[in-house]
């Protein structure tokens, strides 16, 4: 139901389940009484817009992000979709989730992104649901840690964005693409969007292989695509001194390690992609088939089985879900 | 002594004392049993050249960087000098240090940078001098976070590197330079390196005061001059989001906070300077008299009294000791 002005309703066509969402799922965020929406990613139609709505109509085809954006604030007109001034999520207090038949949109116009596609094309809505997260975000670490032509990338994580990471090195030319990874059916996937090496070690194993990959010194862009303190330490050891580690995993631990990333030189960048901002670049090589970013999904199932959905991927049975009200 | 075929020998004609060698004259640094020579930044006369120097001769006049580096192998070669493989720091072991006569060059070709001036030109060798670390410094810390024309910055700390920074700031062409200090006189300086601002709360007060001259949205660029934790959350906290932090204080402290870093999108960059590297940009500027970082040297003293020259850094008297054996 449009609640101010500037809303719209959308009636969701597909939406998806996001590694993200295991974390409540297993305990590790709590979860309001009451409980709380879930989903944040969707391509919808436009059911209904608000007076103040002005961009958008009844019967449009629309990606919805993660975040809400105003898309006019400073911010927003930087590009930092994520830093809105009326930043917030979906799934957030008060705010509507997407795994669900329909959503509400506040600054429906800043937030969502029209495509022009027809509602039965479903491979290419299942790509073009990417853009709203995971790819979206695989972009950013790429982004951040300074992926170019003649660099060599390591992409910590074979989760849905660190694949979507290696998707996005290809695509911004990297030579080289080390996907560190524990998941055969992952890694395969890894190589097809363009991994040239998989590293399956732990720890400081994985740490000195992937350092005999690079002479020693380490990958110019490094993708943390997963969170953990283990992680962002592993990203710190790989990184070759004056590179970039493109942080996206949300943070569940409290530091960056200050001494090796100082004399390293190290950048460390990243955090909320501001997927909605990348849109207008990333939706053209999805529309002429450039790149299949889709193909994280390996799972489909109705809305009414969301619940087997979050099993499959806690039990890492499934990559990413893709769900059809 | 030359001990190995490319070191040169420098007869020092003006060194210094560095903010860092506070540490461990406070204790805050343990000093190896036996003690450590003291002194990492000099401007001196070649005075003898190991067979395999090729650039160098007697009667040359020379930068000494605070850091050894070969300048052939790939870190150097791309402008990483402090991250050279065969990076050594003068006071090190092994190493000898610029408050002294004479200093054993290793690497002299890689080491030292010749520049066209006479060794009676006290002035122009106290402005060159910044060049070997506090001035190279505060530029590497503008040059990483990234200051360009436009920007909002915020300096942290008032000290020689702070002090620098203002003035690199200034001269990659930044709008509006705040600086964050409690030094009247360093202030007074400051405001004539550049800064159009000054904060002098502290803490809390201090962040607040710099987010109101910033419509609430945080410095572009923020330069972390100090390397405490409490200037690194102040850093975190004042900078704005998507901008970037350069570190140029060698961390005294664990960590970078994690999340806030992560939800504003900032980058965390800096290191050890690469002062051999800049030098080719800033000499020019220093020779015909665009900038005069020198202007941090507040005391000078014979090499004999260098003892006072700590006391008066320690008490804060200095903001820093030009020494002239």
């Amino acid at each position: 139901m449009i609640q101010e002005p500037t809303d719209a309703i959308i009636r969701v066509l597909v939406s998806c389940i996001c590694g993200s969402d295991l974390w409540p799922y297993r305990g590790h965020d709590s979860i309001p009484e009451g409980g709380r929406p879930m989903g944040h990613e969707a391509v919808g139609v436009v059911e209904e817009v608000g007076p103040a709505v002005r961009t958008l109509k009844p019967g449009d085809v629309v990606l919805m992000p993660f975040a809400i954006s105003d898309g006019t604030c400073e911010l927003c007109q930087e590009g930092l979709t994520t830093a809105c001034v009326h930043l917030n999520f979906f799934g957030s207090p008060g705010i509507g989730g997407a795994q669900a038949e329909a959503v509400r949109i506040p600054y429906a116009d800043g937030t969502l992104y029209k495509v022009p596609v027809r509602e039965t094309d479903r491979e290419l809505l299942s790509h073009l649901l990417t853009l709203t997260d995971v790819m979206g975000t695989g972009h950013h670490a790429a982004v951040t840690a300074r992926v170019a032509p003649r660099k060599t990338v390591a992409v910590i994580g074979d989760g849905a964005v660190g694949l979507c990471g290696v998707l996005a090195a290809r695509r911004l030319g990297a030579e080289r693409i080390i996907l560190l990874g524990h998941h055969p059916d992952r890694l395969d996937l890894g190589r097809t969007f363009g991994a040239t090496d998989v590293v399956t070690e732990r720890g400081e194993a994985a740490v000195e292989r992937v350092l005999e990959l690079t002479k020693g010194l380490g990958a110019h862009s490094v993708l943390e695509c997963v969170g953990t303190q283990e992680a962002v330490e592993m990203a710190v050891e790989t990184v070759r001194p004056g590179g970039a580690i493109g942080r996206v995993g949300v943070p569940h631990h409290a530091g960056i390690p200050a001494a090796p990333t100082f004399f390293k030189n190290a950048v460390v960048a990243g955090g909320p992609a501001p997927t909605r901002a990348y849109m207008p670049e990333l939706v053209p090589d999805v529309l002429e088939g450039r790149i299949q970013p889709g193909r994280v999904f390996d799972l489909t199932l109705p809305l009414d089985q969301v619940a087997e959905g979050y099993r499959a991927m806690d039990e890492r049975r499934a990559i990413k879900v893709l769900l059809e009200p």
